[in-house]
């Protein structure tokens, strides 16, 4: 069930940022996909809830239990990004309301000036061995530049937004759709290795997503990579963000299906109940389904939202996780998880739960969370993979905890010792 | 979905209680309401497991979270207890069977023999004011001897289970159908004022299960209160305990829908996401169903569930939870939950849940798990309210804690610091 | 889950309304409860229909199955009716687009002209004895007019608005809240006890619905009757409507789980399955549902809709129809059904459904196909109840077949009948 | 939700069947598939009926509807059949009791001599080009003789089955897994054609069920075709059929998620609803699902069940009909449908439900009702395709109506013009 958000009918009801203040540092955030539903969703909920026109719902940020980190104001927040589609921001914008109502009508008039002004700071991306689905979702072609060119122009485009905002410090965030898996070899395991692909401009070594990375790391931003595609955050890149100390971390946002199962998941271990079965279908609609439909690329996410019952329940179980695509559901993601379990005497018995959420409106507030912590940890000296975000990723980078609960906790005692000692 | 236990069909596969030497001591355990649905389900468990008929699912003293405890095999407990209905246990595990599935055949002829020695353990209880619901139900006629002389009887009886079968300790744990409500005075709050009462006679101030506690406290017994009568722990009977330092909990098994909510509403509160309702529907039909198909009996059980969301999420929130009884459930009771919840824009979305599951299955082996964590509370010289065991109860004694997960690294910090140091 | 309807964004691949000619006879609807959020939709879909602007997905008066019938054109529908609370047509659909989001916004701006035209035909109402909830929710008074007075006011703004139209016929349509059951007695069995009462002011032999209904009734006007209440159609206004030829229908239009009840039930006993069980339970939220909440209004509704299960399987079984309040959802109505049946061998089997509707987008179309269906029979010069629109409603008058098929088969009987030869 | 049967408690309750004479003629049923696991529920459930042992649930030949049409009683049935595995039928009774708990446990003896008797009616089948999941899942091996040599084997056993126990009337059923698709070529599209083919052993043109079907035909048995393989029923082995007189129906009993889906499809049409999605996912877990799991066998599944849903809308759209393998189900099949569909205002809503059932518990009183009608149709000279038996079918042969309810009606007709003139 979902509704038509009241935002707009009581702009006065909104809580306004609090600590707008000028003198905030300001911080940069760089969304590759930069039209694409989530990124367009991103967008518009820091604007609206800069400008005080929808309460902060959804962002962990804005809850208690971040009172006192004196993170990042929502309004010191400057947005840009790569894309390779054409179009402009108010219509992607249009566009959602039309298809889902997730973003209200109003905020399609109020916010037209900050569309435009996102607009301004879109550059065009690249779909550099992207595969052909995605080519053909997005309409791009591949350009004839070489790969190493086209990082050092991706890194260009980056500065060049840095010192025209004279922000202070700079996040990017991957939000592009999901590749086809990428083919890992020695020359991917070292930084070394890799810049030889780059200058012999090796594209089959490649994904967008790696240039992208690519590029991000090598002008110090640190990093989010919310989507699940393996291409990205390679060891050779995350070479190149520890030497520049930058933070960074993935993979694969935990909004949906996912997130409920590693919340349920530990219930049974506590009862000692054994789970015999656990099957989970997924059923999605936008152009992201679209993507996964195609079964290379749908290979990436299945096995990253299939890894963690055996890790949290500590035995193998049949398990199965299916997506498909149902094109009038647009971003209202549906999922239906059966749940098949033993309990004393061997009785068999079971649980099944539906969830409909619409997935950008799940997934945007993470991607404002994780930006906040990035600064946070930047401005704490903090580098390499942030740990403590992994209850935001379905496969949480060098992270084998996939309990929510105990990831919960872990950032809870980090944001603990973050805090001043006030 | 349930289905027959597969017991029986491969004992072969069944591990074997690890420990059971002769030397370890012997644990009485003591069900008040002996040949209800649930008491019959303990018994007929703890049996086939000691033989080696069933594995130990569903028993968290079985699971490696607690290896090493020293817990007492199951082969050392020894049952008996108090009961107004007539018939035998063997007849009611068929009952059960034929109604549910939930006790395989099989076993009701491997335990014939245990089955017929716990009938020579069980004695004639009490229905002393407990509502016509209840007496309709069990058939049983209130008897005339004095509020003392009952309570005397009972303490009795208990003593002599112990002494005939040479027990070390004595666990008594109450099982008896949900009782009206019942109004508390200060009668109830000082042992010496409700002493008076009793020996006044004075049927209003009690409930059946006033007895039980109270004969089970007169003699040390340890107490574990699985109903969410109120009448049971009053603080009069609780002092009665603690001068014999006892250990004691309640109220009201966490095994169904519960459950599955204090698992989840932390989900919520982790995401900053909204709830705007959590609406629960309850069926089920089985004697305990019937007895709450009465308003009065339904009251107690319906506060006691009703309690811990705002408390879990932090806010107060609508909430509603029905009870219904649909005889043709027998035990098998269906939980469908609906869960409407406010995200990022103000978008609202929804998750639905439907819980099958059979009730005495879920809840006999937090009994044995239960009597057995009473035995170590006791063994380390514990008095009082066991808080660590929150984690089984809906209305946890003197615990504002209603996280599922938050009470569950409770009890395993417990046992962390119980297991030897080895 | 439910969504933004794209009216408005593709107005091109609207069907335009076919047969608008002018020549056509002008139907005047006259809807009592004239700015609920029901009347609203029926008023917003059909000029937007008539205009082009959306498709008329949900009419069956534009499916096939009534192609060749020379219904009424939407275009040709007129609108007017009585209302008890303050405010503007275009407002209310401004609150239903904000709550649900069923009507779209750019609707809102395209039909400012037609919620204008209407609020012109709309009079002031009566509350006359209709219980202090629905006085409380509409926030009216009731006023001091005797009743005789009142219905010769109803009656001459019908007729005012007939003339002032140069209406050919006139279809009266009630939409009122659920009123509370009303007493009946000889007074309501014939038209002449009737008359005294009303003549001697004897208000609680009254609810707002009945008079409604006979001012209707002495115009000659046709009537829908929408709602379960049972003042509405009492004998003595059937008389009334019989004496002036008018064809009339009840009660209580079929739109949600009542309608699925009806069309699944017949499958269990095509298959001899023995249903043991079926609960509903319904949760709504919007005005309507506020209504409800009250339990004597509550008692109209849940006998109205557990009444057919019955009928259609032949046998007594354990039903149960529960309807809660939960304003989060607004007119998003959430039913989930459970339902409990024998097959082969005694085994018991299960299935549940969930349906996530938005109430007035259901009903909506229903009563101006009824409309047109009335409009249609009176040119057949039939009068008394339509029988062959048994289909549309939870407790259809006369009828004893609640099986929704064998009441398909009666409609589409009908209208075969009723084409024309050709 | 399911449960153990409540046979074996209560005989005393049981309706015994009525009509047992001794004069009524004999019909001899012969299962193909004889001990896979709805073949024993057939045996099963048809001598406990006719032991009155259990009542006649879900036999619609037993309900009202088919009073007075002197169906042949129960206990004139006698079973044989063709199996390619090893084993006798009690033990695959008992092991359908202890996975599912389908067949109580009394049953298991009191229907001793039923198995026994049954076995010595068992011959050997064949498993030929039956493809390698068959072979694999049914640990049978291709034997060495031709084609014409085992259909020559196959139908004198049928002759023997007829002679030995002087049968009035033969009807053979096929219940063997689903095969793979069979290539159909000219050869198969007449028997002159297919002759040839037989007599030159090409081994490719057949499956298991061509032969089984071309044997039951050549001895002139009636037959119904229970299952999808499309190598059954091929237009030669229908022109042996009706060389021979005999009646004959198929293809693939409507049992579960496709009998719910032909029931509930007709409302949307009723309402004008617009149909956007319809996805179905079915789980189940016994040997039927595993020779399922092979892509090929679910190949004519899938193609069988999704065919229906654009004949009843009458308009194209998106539906979907996946089936997994989940073992801890064995029969318990469980389905979630998910139906996404448009209304008023182009508004989007949504229905789903859930169906827990036992597969051969619903499908075993079908192949007993068809027998049963198939001796019906021979009584009254009828041969060819018994079209009006279209509702017990996925795939009904001849005929383009898959609407339920339509397909109802064709029953209940046929079944009164059948009746005596009474």
């Amino acid at each position: 069930m979902t509704a038509r958000s009241s935002a707009g009918r009581r702009p006065a009801a909104a809580r306004r940022a609090k600590t707008s203040s000028r003198t905030a540092p300001k911080v940069g955030v760089w969304l590759f996909g930069a039209r694409g539903g989530l990124a367009t969703t991103v967008l518009t909920g820091a604007r609206a809830a800069a400008r005080g026109l929808v309460e902060p719902i959804g962002l962990l940020t804005e809850s208690p239990a971040c009172a006192g980190l004196g993170l990042t104001p929502l309004d010191r927040l400057v947005f840009g990004g790569h894309e390779v589609r054409q179009g402009c921001s108010a219509d992607a914008a249009r566009e959602i309301h039309e298809a889902n109502g997730t973003i209200p009508y109003p905020l399609l008039k109020a916010l037209a000036k900050d569309y435009a002004a996102f607009d301004r700071e879109v550059q065009q991306g690249t779909v550099a061995n992207s595969g052909a689905t995605i080519r053909r979702v997005t309409g791009a072609e591949e350009e004839k530049t070489t790969l190493r060119g086209q990082v050092d122009r991706l890194a260009d485009d980056l500065r060049a937004f840095q010192q025209r905002n004279r922000l202070d410090r700079l996040v990017c965030v991957n939000l592009t759709s999901t590749e086809p898996k990428l083919k890992q070899t020695r020359t991917h395991r070292s930084l070394a290795a890799f810049d030889k692909a780059l200058d012999a401009d090796r594209r089959s070594a490649v994904r967008p997503s790696t240039l992208y990375a690519y590029a991000a790391a090598s002008v110090g931003a640190h990093f989010i990579h919310f989507t699940p595609s393996d291409a990205t955050l390679i060891p050779a890149v995350r070479e190149l963000f520890e030497q520049h100390g930058a933070a960074y971390m993935g993979c694969d946002g935990k909004t949906g299906e996912t997130l409920v199962k590693s919340a349920l998941a530990p219930m049974f271990r506590y009862r000692n109940l054994r789970v015999l079965s656990w099957q989970g279908y997924n059923i999605l609609g936008d152009r992201d389904g679209a993507v996964l439909a195609d079964t290379d690329n749908k290979a990436s996410k299945v096995e990253s939202k299939d890894r963690l019952l055996q890790s949290i329940l500590g035995y193998p179980l049949h398990s199965h996780v299916g997506i498909d695509y149902v094109p009038s559901l647009d971003d209202l993601k549906t999922a239906w998880d059966f749940i098949h379990f033993q309990g004393f005497l061997g009785f068999k018995m079971s649980m099944q739960f539906t969830w409909q959420g619409a997935d950008a409106i799940l997934a945007a507030p993470l991607v404002l969370d994780m930006v906040r912590f990035a600064e946070l940890a930047a401005r704490r000296g903090e580098s390499g993979p942030m740990k403590h975000l992994a209850c935001f990723f379905k496969s949480p980078l060098d992270v084998a905890e996939h309990d929510l609960h105990a990831q919960w906790h872990t950032l809870t005692d980090y944001l603990r010792r973050a805090a001043p000692s006030a």
